[in-house]
Protein backbone atom coordinates (compact mmCIF):
# COMPACT_ATOMS: atom_id res chain seq x y z
CA UNK A 1 0.00 0.00 0.00
CA UNK A 2 1.30 3.55 -1.18
CA UNK A 3 2.21 6.04 1.24
CA UNK A 4 -0.58 8.26 -0.24
CA UNK A 5 -3.29 5.92 0.10
CA UNK A 6 -5.90 7.12 1.69
CA UNK A 7 -7.39 3.87 3.22
CA UNK A 8 -5.03 2.18 5.15
CA UNK A 9 -5.50 -1.09 7.35
CA UNK A 10 -5.20 -1.55 11.00
CA UNK A 11 -2.94 -4.45 12.55
CA UNK A 12 -4.88 -6.99 14.48
CA UNK A 13 -3.01 -5.90 17.85
CA UNK A 14 -4.00 -1.99 16.76
CA UNK A 15 -7.98 -3.87 16.24
CA UNK A 16 -8.32 -5.21 19.76
CA UNK A 17 -6.10 -2.15 21.12
CA UNK A 18 -9.54 -0.20 19.79
CA UNK A 19 -11.96 -2.78 21.04
CA UNK A 20 -10.26 -2.35 24.59
CA UNK A 21 -10.31 1.77 24.32
CA UNK A 22 -14.21 1.47 23.33
CA UNK A 23 -17.23 0.27 25.24
CA UNK A 24 -20.47 1.58 22.65
CA UNK A 25 -20.91 -0.36 19.33
CA UNK A 26 -22.89 -1.55 16.53
CA UNK A 27 -24.43 -5.44 16.55
CA UNK A 28 -25.89 -6.62 13.24
CA UNK A 29 -27.68 -10.37 13.38
CA UNK A 30 -29.99 -12.32 11.74
CA UNK A 31 -33.81 -12.06 12.75
CA UNK A 32 -35.16 -14.68 10.89
CA UNK A 33 -34.37 -13.74 6.78
CA UNK A 34 -33.84 -9.94 8.03
CA UNK A 35 -30.69 -7.92 9.08
CA UNK A 36 -31.13 -5.84 12.09
CA UNK A 37 -28.56 -3.70 13.65
CA UNK A 38 -28.33 -2.20 17.50
CA UNK A 39 -26.10 -0.09 19.39
CA UNK A 40 -25.04 -2.28 22.23
CA UNK A 41 -22.61 -1.41 25.12
CA UNK A 42 -19.65 -4.45 25.84
CA UNK A 43 -16.34 -5.23 26.91
CA UNK A 44 -13.30 -7.76 26.13
CA UNK A 45 -13.12 -10.33 27.98
CA UNK A 46 -9.94 -12.29 26.90
CA UNK A 47 -10.43 -12.80 23.15
CA UNK A 48 -13.65 -12.41 23.31
CA UNK A 49 -16.25 -9.94 23.52
CA UNK A 50 -19.41 -9.31 25.91
CA UNK A 51 -22.36 -7.49 26.16
CA UNK A 52 -25.56 -7.68 28.04
CA UNK A 53 -29.05 -7.92 27.15
CA UNK A 54 -32.90 -7.71 28.77
CA UNK A 55 -34.65 -11.27 28.80
CA UNK A 56 -36.68 -11.49 25.52
CA UNK A 57 -34.69 -8.76 23.94
CA UNK A 58 -34.82 -9.74 20.20
CA UNK A 59 -31.39 -9.88 20.29
CA UNK A 60 -31.52 -13.03 21.27
CA UNK A 61 -32.60 -14.10 17.78
CA UNK A 62 -28.34 -15.16 17.65
CA UNK A 63 -29.23 -18.43 19.56
CA UNK A 64 -31.06 -19.02 16.39
CA UNK A 65 -28.32 -17.72 14.21
CA UNK A 66 -25.44 -17.05 15.44
CA UNK A 67 -23.44 -15.10 12.55
CA UNK A 68 -23.19 -11.66 13.63
CA UNK A 69 -21.07 -8.50 13.10
CA UNK A 70 -19.80 -6.09 15.20
CA UNK A 71 -18.31 -2.18 14.55
CA UNK A 72 -16.83 0.09 16.43
CA UNK A 73 -15.89 3.62 15.30
CA UNK A 74 -13.82 6.61 16.14
CA UNK A 75 -14.09 10.11 13.91
CA UNK A 76 -12.41 13.34 13.64
CA UNK A 77 -11.38 16.04 11.36
CA UNK A 78 -8.82 14.45 9.76
CA UNK A 79 -9.61 10.18 9.63
CA UNK A 80 -11.99 8.04 10.75
CA UNK A 81 -11.13 4.13 11.86
CA UNK A 82 -12.70 1.56 12.29
CA UNK A 83 -12.95 -1.76 13.40
CA UNK A 84 -15.25 -4.52 12.69
CA UNK A 85 -15.97 -8.25 14.29
CA UNK A 86 -17.58 -11.11 11.98
CA UNK A 87 -18.07 -13.67 14.74
CA UNK A 88 -20.30 -16.15 16.65
CA UNK A 89 -21.97 -15.27 19.61
CA UNK A 90 -23.52 -17.20 21.99
CA UNK A 91 -25.64 -16.79 25.34
CA UNK A 92 -23.80 -17.66 28.28
CA UNK A 93 -25.07 -20.35 30.57
CA UNK A 94 -25.37 -19.38 34.02
CA UNK A 95 -22.69 -20.86 35.44
CA UNK A 96 -20.45 -19.02 32.74
CA UNK A 97 -22.35 -15.58 33.46
CA UNK A 98 -19.92 -14.48 36.23
CA UNK A 99 -17.37 -13.49 33.77
CA UNK A 100 -19.66 -10.40 33.03
CA UNK A 101 -18.68 -9.48 36.08
CA UNK A 102 -15.02 -9.50 35.79
CA UNK A 103 -14.92 -7.09 33.26
CA UNK A 104 -16.20 -3.03 33.17
CA UNK A 105 -19.60 -4.67 31.77
CA UNK A 106 -22.49 -2.70 33.87
CA UNK A 107 -25.89 -1.26 32.32
CA UNK A 108 -26.30 1.64 31.32
CA UNK A 109 -29.77 1.21 31.85
CA UNK A 110 -31.37 0.27 34.70
CA UNK A 111 -33.66 -3.17 33.79
CA UNK A 112 -34.55 -5.81 35.77
CA UNK A 113 -33.28 -8.63 34.37
CA UNK A 114 -30.24 -9.03 31.22
CA UNK A 115 -28.68 -12.00 29.59
CA UNK A 116 -25.11 -12.22 29.00
CA UNK A 117 -23.83 -12.90 24.87
CA UNK A 118 -20.19 -13.86 23.96
CA UNK A 119 -19.18 -13.07 20.62
CA UNK A 120 -16.56 -15.29 19.93
CA UNK A 121 -14.68 -13.25 17.09
CA UNK A 122 -13.49 -15.61 13.44
CA UNK A 123 -12.51 -12.52 11.31
CA UNK A 124 -11.26 -8.67 12.68
CA UNK A 125 -10.60 -5.94 10.23
CA UNK A 126 -9.94 -2.87 10.50
CA UNK A 127 -9.53 0.56 8.43
CA UNK A 128 -8.17 4.01 8.71
CA UNK A 129 -9.54 6.59 6.57
CA UNK A 130 -7.80 9.72 5.69
CA UNK A 131 -10.83 12.11 5.19
CA UNK A 132 -10.67 14.51 2.20
CA UNK A 133 -13.91 16.20 3.50
CA UNK A 134 -13.14 18.65 0.22
CA UNK A 135 -16.41 20.88 1.21
CA UNK A 136 -14.88 21.30 4.76
CA UNK A 137 -12.24 23.61 2.99
CA UNK A 138 -14.76 25.73 1.09
CA UNK A 139 -15.90 27.24 4.57
CA UNK A 140 -13.87 30.22 5.23
CA UNK A 141 -12.12 30.23 8.64
CA UNK A 142 -12.70 26.49 9.08
CA UNK B 1 -43.82 5.40 29.58
CA UNK B 2 -43.19 6.76 33.00
CA UNK B 3 -41.25 10.03 33.50
CA UNK B 4 -37.90 7.98 35.05
CA UNK B 5 -38.35 5.46 32.29
CA UNK B 6 -34.27 5.42 31.45
CA UNK B 7 -35.06 4.49 27.38
CA UNK B 8 -37.48 7.13 25.41
CA UNK B 9 -38.57 6.83 22.12
CA UNK B 10 -37.87 9.45 19.20
CA UNK B 11 -40.35 10.57 16.90
CA UNK B 12 -40.29 10.13 13.06
CA UNK B 13 -39.53 13.45 12.64
CA UNK B 14 -36.88 14.10 15.64
CA UNK B 15 -35.26 10.76 13.65
CA UNK B 16 -35.55 12.61 10.42
CA UNK B 17 -33.66 15.19 11.45
CA UNK B 18 -31.02 13.06 12.81
CA UNK B 19 -30.54 11.73 9.92
CA UNK B 20 -30.04 15.41 8.25
CA UNK B 21 -28.00 16.41 10.62
CA UNK B 22 -25.40 13.20 10.46
CA UNK B 23 -22.95 12.31 7.45
CA UNK B 24 -21.65 9.21 9.33
CA UNK B 25 -23.46 5.68 9.79
CA UNK B 26 -23.14 2.21 9.35
CA UNK B 27 -24.46 -0.30 7.05
CA UNK B 28 -25.44 -3.79 7.79
CA UNK B 29 -26.30 -5.88 4.54
CA UNK B 30 -26.40 -9.88 3.64
CA UNK B 31 -23.06 -11.12 1.76
CA UNK B 32 -24.72 -14.63 0.70
CA UNK B 33 -25.97 -16.60 4.19
CA UNK B 34 -23.78 -14.14 6.39
CA UNK B 35 -24.34 -10.93 7.88
CA UNK B 36 -21.52 -8.03 6.99
CA UNK B 37 -21.46 -4.37 8.63
CA UNK B 38 -19.33 -1.17 7.38
CA UNK B 39 -19.25 1.59 7.88
CA UNK B 40 -20.29 4.65 5.35
CA UNK B 41 -20.94 8.14 4.18
CA UNK B 42 -24.26 8.77 3.53
CA UNK B 43 -26.59 11.70 2.36
CA UNK B 44 -30.53 11.89 2.45
CA UNK B 45 -32.59 12.51 -0.52
CA UNK B 46 -35.91 13.39 0.22
CA UNK B 47 -37.36 10.22 1.74
CA UNK B 48 -34.43 8.00 1.07
CA UNK B 49 -30.68 7.51 1.82
CA UNK B 50 -27.66 7.90 -0.52
CA UNK B 51 -24.28 6.58 -0.58
CA UNK B 52 -21.76 5.89 -2.96
CA UNK B 53 -19.58 2.61 -2.91
CA UNK B 54 -16.18 1.93 -5.31
CA UNK B 55 -17.21 -0.36 -8.04
CA UNK B 56 -16.98 -3.87 -7.14
CA UNK B 57 -16.93 -3.34 -3.90
CA UNK B 58 -18.89 -6.18 -1.16
CA UNK B 59 -21.39 -3.89 -0.85
CA UNK B 60 -22.99 -4.28 -3.89
CA UNK B 61 -24.08 -8.01 -2.44
CA UNK B 62 -27.24 -6.04 -1.98
CA UNK B 63 -28.41 -6.09 -5.42
CA UNK B 64 -28.47 -9.87 -4.68
CA UNK B 65 -30.22 -9.67 -1.41
CA UNK B 66 -31.23 -5.58 -0.85
CA UNK B 67 -32.73 -6.37 3.05
CA UNK B 68 -30.86 -3.82 4.59
CA UNK B 69 -30.60 -2.13 7.97
CA UNK B 70 -28.89 1.31 8.75
CA UNK B 71 -27.46 3.06 12.14
CA UNK B 72 -26.40 6.35 13.41
CA UNK B 73 -26.15 7.58 16.47
CA UNK B 74 -24.64 10.50 18.91
CA UNK B 75 -23.47 10.25 22.11
CA UNK B 76 -22.43 12.18 24.92
CA UNK B 77 -21.85 11.78 28.96
CA UNK B 78 -25.41 11.98 29.62
CA UNK B 79 -27.08 10.28 26.93
CA UNK B 80 -27.06 8.24 23.76
CA UNK B 81 -29.16 8.91 20.95
CA UNK B 82 -29.29 5.85 18.15
CA UNK B 83 -31.56 6.08 15.02
CA UNK B 84 -32.17 2.53 13.43
CA UNK B 85 -32.94 2.44 9.71
CA UNK B 86 -34.28 -0.93 7.94
CA UNK B 87 -35.24 -0.82 4.72
CA UNK B 88 -34.86 -1.78 0.67
CA UNK B 89 -31.33 -1.12 -0.79
CA UNK B 90 -31.33 -0.41 -4.48
CA UNK B 91 -28.68 0.23 -7.01
CA UNK B 92 -29.08 3.50 -8.80
CA UNK B 93 -29.39 3.47 -12.66
CA UNK B 94 -27.51 5.83 -14.41
CA UNK B 95 -29.54 8.32 -15.64
CA UNK B 96 -30.52 8.52 -11.41
CA UNK B 97 -26.71 9.07 -10.69
CA UNK B 98 -27.24 12.70 -10.95
CA UNK B 99 -29.51 12.35 -7.81
CA UNK B 100 -25.92 12.30 -5.96
CA UNK B 101 -25.09 14.93 -7.16
CA UNK B 102 -27.63 17.26 -5.94
CA UNK B 103 -27.12 16.36 -2.11
CA UNK B 104 -23.41 16.59 0.05
CA UNK B 105 -22.19 13.36 -0.56
CA UNK B 106 -19.14 13.62 -1.48
CA UNK B 107 -16.24 11.12 -1.29
CA UNK B 108 -14.78 11.23 1.48
CA UNK B 109 -11.33 9.11 0.06
CA UNK B 110 -10.96 9.52 -3.52
CA UNK B 111 -11.22 6.25 -5.42
CA UNK B 112 -11.60 5.97 -9.22
CA UNK B 113 -15.34 5.00 -9.53
CA UNK B 114 -18.10 4.70 -8.30
CA UNK B 115 -21.76 3.04 -7.73
CA UNK B 116 -24.46 5.33 -5.92
CA UNK B 117 -26.73 2.89 -3.79
CA UNK B 118 -30.24 4.04 -2.38
CA UNK B 119 -32.09 3.12 0.41
CA UNK B 120 -35.84 3.17 1.20
CA UNK B 121 -36.69 3.12 4.79
CA UNK B 122 -39.30 0.55 5.80
CA UNK B 123 -39.11 1.29 9.34
CA UNK B 124 -37.65 3.74 11.37
CA UNK B 125 -36.60 4.18 14.99
CA UNK B 126 -35.13 6.21 17.06
CA UNK B 127 -34.02 5.82 20.61
CA UNK B 128 -32.76 7.77 23.45
CA UNK B 129 -30.82 6.45 27.04
CA UNK B 130 -30.28 8.20 29.45
CA UNK B 131 -27.12 6.82 30.71
CA UNK B 132 -26.39 5.80 34.23
CA UNK B 133 -22.75 4.44 33.60
CA UNK B 134 -22.37 4.84 37.24
CA UNK B 135 -18.35 3.66 37.24
CA UNK B 136 -18.50 7.47 36.08
CA UNK B 137 -19.23 8.35 38.70
CA UNK B 138 -16.27 6.27 41.11
CA UNK B 139 -13.66 8.52 39.39
CA UNK B 140 -13.13 11.36 41.81
CA UNK B 141 -12.95 14.59 39.93
CA UNK B 142 -14.34 13.28 37.22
Amino acid sequence: MSADEPVTMLTTDECWAMLHDNEFGRLAFHLADEVHLTPINYAVDKDTLLFRTAEGSKLLAVVMNPDVAFEIDELDEHRARSVVVRGVARRLEEDEQHRAEQVPLRPWVKTPKYDVVEIRPTEITGRSFDLSRPWLHMIPEH
